[in-house]
């Protein structure tokens, strides 16, 4: 099955299509570009959340709470949980099916988990087309969530609208403690386990943390205490979540966001198309292997070769479309 | 100061100008694939070690604990530290200055931190052009220790040689434990702080899991116990990292990794090369910024704008290729 025979499987929502696209995205089958350009149109209608927080701060259960508080309000949920340090994927992970038991019956929620099958960059992308599908299939929430806190952590929920940043009380100058680059992304804290000895003082501490910051800004991130094993603070936090998104519109924050994004995403997709269509061409080139070799014994230097190569395979290229001119 | 006026400096043993060297490479400075480039053919010569564990086993220790016996044993060394989850960089962090003081007035151990300035990516390119920067400037052994064991450290210290992979004892099923991932990298296991209770255990724990690894290997992971804070077991890490060296040469598998480096290496460069050409061709284009805006509103799907923008830019410039071999 290639993916651009599940587009419309998608479109008209069939939730095992779409468990198969994001599959053969993360498979990097080639003809996902091809199906990701046709659902592109029908995108950017879900807003998205980023969920990111040391391990044992309970995201898991804010999600699945979240997730009862969407469906309570109408809203469908689109689920992304991705962990950067785990190789594994596919949305078989134990502990999810358990977590989300709740939700596992209502159609209107669907959930994904995702791992590393190859390198950071690969996952990166992968979370982003993955969402861009769930987007494209009609989730009106789409909550990626990862576990961990660290840059990479980061990279993987920068797709978001409004990112979340949980903390838990006590977890003070840990090694665990969320990291300055973490901070500075979030635009909304949740001190969760709110119960625990220390969940005020971990508020005023965040709090006196951003006064800290010299940027003005006109969205200071509010800082929210809930509870996730009880539910507690979990439609203050959903309206918080809706109160942001208006403010990304109101404020043209959120077009200006998504022109960032396009720019960014047309400049991912060239590079890879443009190495690709390069290293096609260079591949069993007997003067390309050579190269290679003359770079490991250190008789010639890779920078000097990359240039030789790139000059030889964009005049190639350029012969090629000179011609085709000359003949037409 | 240019990378490229650097280069004479760092081959003639200067170690500011090799400090300076490697600062320009985080900044990206333009002249720096140059300066690589004609430092390439003084590489190859350095015994790479890499580094990784969890927060908290002592890794900062038993580098300065190898350090010391490398010395002893006359081989000079290059340490760089890298923390992929911290935007800090520059070689003084309050730790490595105090951890590494019993080596600050060694002129023959050169110690360098670094952390993410831009993304992961680049983070590991970095890392990989510091550390062939030390062995053009002629350090015997390159230490790359890295903080905390996920996806992100296994790309950084993905350019050593021998891998060392750092546990310690009843860091069992925790969250903190080493990864399935990480695991699979080690060339040698260290479980360090062996007084303390359970580090047999744990000895016995990775040897099991060995014992159930279905590859066939020549080289089958010695699993080694340190206490790194009063030296013992560091003679013995020593003398196996060496065997390993040995192990590679007569195996031919440093051959095979460094082509196979040689490969990668090659290709990261092209790819950046390349796609640092196109984007400057693009930069500022009224088509381009046309065809973003496009994306953004979704009248257009960027696979499609990322076919043209590259098969024009492809086309443009073969065409003056082929003027220029027209007038020659």
């Amino acid at each position: 099955m290639s993916a651009t025979q599940l587009v419309e499987g998608v479109l008209s929502g069939n939730r095992r299509d779409l468990a198969r696209l994001i599959s053969l995205i993360e498979d990097e089958e080639p003809s996902v570009p091809e199906a990701l350009g046709q659902l592109y149109r029908h995108t950017g209608r879900g807003h998205i959340v980023g969920i990111t927080g040391p391990p044992g701060s309970g995201k898991s259960t804010l999600v699945t709470r979240m997730t009862t508080e969407y469906r309570t309000r109408n809203k469908t949920v689109g689920i992304v949980c991705v962990d950067p340090s785990s190789p594994f994927t596919g949305g078989a992970l134990l502990g999810d099916r358990i977590r989300m038991q709740e939700h596992a019956l209502d159609r209107e929620v669907f959930v994904r988990s995702m791992g590393t099958r190859g390198h950071l960059g690969g996952l990166a992308r992968a979370t982003s087309d993955a969402v861009r599908a769930i987007d494209a299939f009609g989730k009106d929430i789409i909550i990626v969530e990862t576990v961990g806190a660290g840059q990479s952590e980061v990279e993987v929920i920068d797709i978001a609208h409004t990112i979340l940043v949980i903390d838990v009380p006590g977890a003070g100058d840990d090694i665990q403690a969320i990291k300055a680059g973490i901070m500075e992304i979030a635009d909304i804290f949740v001190v969760n386990k709110s119960d625990m000895p220390g969940a005020e003082r971990k508020v005023t501490e965040i709090n006196a943390m951003l006064d800290t910051d010299p940027r003005e800004r006109a969205w200071r991130p509010p800082v929210l205490m809930t509870n996730a094993r009880d539910g507690e603070g979990i439609a203050g936090l959903v309206d918080t979540i809706d109160a942001h998104r208006k403010y990304l519109v109101d404020s043209g924050l959120l077009a200006e966001k998504g022109l960032q994004r396009s720019r960014e995403e047309l400049k991912t997709i060239m590079e890879h198309k443009l190495t690709t269509e390069l290293m096609e061409k260079l591949k069993g080139l007997p003067e390309y292997e050579r190269a290679i070799k003359k770079i490991a014994d250190r008789s010639d230097d890779p920078y000097s070769v990359a240039e030789r190569l790139i000059t030889k395979f964009l005049a190639d290229y350029g012969r090629r479309v000179a011609e085709s001119e000359r003949k037409r």
